[in-house]
């Protein structure tokens, strides 16, 4: 047991096993949920909830409704619409939304120095695309220093999943028994996974679709 | 000229300084204010307001309501009174709001990066107490370090104050004919400076109240 901890809880299934994973690890683990105005918000957080409940944790949300204002995005309600397809360049710039990751991790550091909490959680792996310059290890070190020297009890960031691809963390969470019905990736956020747009494609892939393993409710 | 540049502008005399050193610099420039709750926020926005008038920039104002809520600090109308007395340790450390700088410059990072902006400014100088860990140059190396990382152009936050002390800014700024009225300084937020809290004592140093300097009307 390491101690106490602050997770980013996004609803998604990196950040669910990530829970799940440091269940077993830290002594006292609290959730933060951050609404920037995505279109799958409710969904997002409605698995959030889900995933706290179950792991009995605390879960905080946290509204930045300055980022739906000020920042353009296809993942932002403000913004265009979600484009189908693969995971690729042309597919997902859209749905960048500008330095996400330090906003998020940056409160989070300032809560848990608040919260005399030592260490800040984030789900980040090496399967993140390269259009996601804040989903980087490179970055997420650099992000951690910052937080190191700017905080008075020294936190520290840390990505545990890292060096993993997403189909890794999938399999972790089958090795601990998790239930992926618990997660919601689907960026258009409607009633079931859309099953089409570049994040759900990415779900199937990770969790074996092709093999029968996946068990998400697709629209298509 | 280097282009253009974000500007973190709390309508203080640090920052109000740098806006008139910048603006010789810099052919855009982009002031952000953020609103976190303190309880000079009305004082500050207004000078915030009137220098972006003067230097003819353009002026956005962020709320952060999570602050108040999720934080504590005496500076926040949410906390305890602010304390009378000199900048020290034992009588400031109840004014930290912890990472603000951190939260701060990664929102103007994200702004700066959706809005094909280079570079963020920060008035931090070598006045800041210890107290305040994220007014460090180590800190702010670092954070321009994960800005640069986590960003798709490879945005830097610069400090151009970091070396100098408080009185190093108001000489600069007097030598720019750059009135000092225009600013605010009193955590206590009331209708005039009141002369007494640390942050009131440390401006009539800086601006040279003693010998007669200081153009600022005091309570006291």
């Amino acid at each position: 047991m390491m101690g106490d901890t602050v997770i980013l809880l996004s609803g998604g299934m990196d950040s669910g096993v990530l829970l799940a994973w440091a269940r077993s690890r830290f002594s006292r683990i609290v959730c933060l949920y951050f609404d920037y105005g995505s279109r799958h918000q409710e969904k997002e957080y409605a698995m959030a909830q889900r995933l706290a409940t179950h792991f009995g944790t605390s879960l905080t949300r946290i509204d930045l409704p300055f980022m739906n204002d000020l920042f353009s995005s296809s993942l932002l309600t403000s913004g265009p619409e979600i484009p189908d397809g693969p995971y690729a360049d042309d597919n997902i710039s859209s749905t960048v939304v500008p330095f996400r990751n330090g906003i998020m991790l940056s409160i989070a550091v300032g809560y848990a120095e608040n919260h005399d909490i030592g260490n800040v959680l984030i789900a980040s792996h090496s399967g993140d695309h390269p259009i996601y310059p804040d989903c980087r290890a490179s970055f997420t070190d650099a992000m951690s220093k910052a937080a190191t020297e700017g905080t008075s009890r020294g936190i520290k960031i840390e990505a545990p999943f890292h060096a993993m691809a997403k189909e890794d963390i999938a399999e972790t969470g089958r090795k601990m028994g998790f239930d992926f019905s618990m997660t919601w990736s689907c960026y258009k956020g409607l009633s079931l996974h859309c099953g089409r747009c570049a994040t759900c494609l990415e779900r199937k892939t990770a969790l074996g679709y092709d093999k029968g393993l996946d068990p998400t409710e697709y629209e298509q």
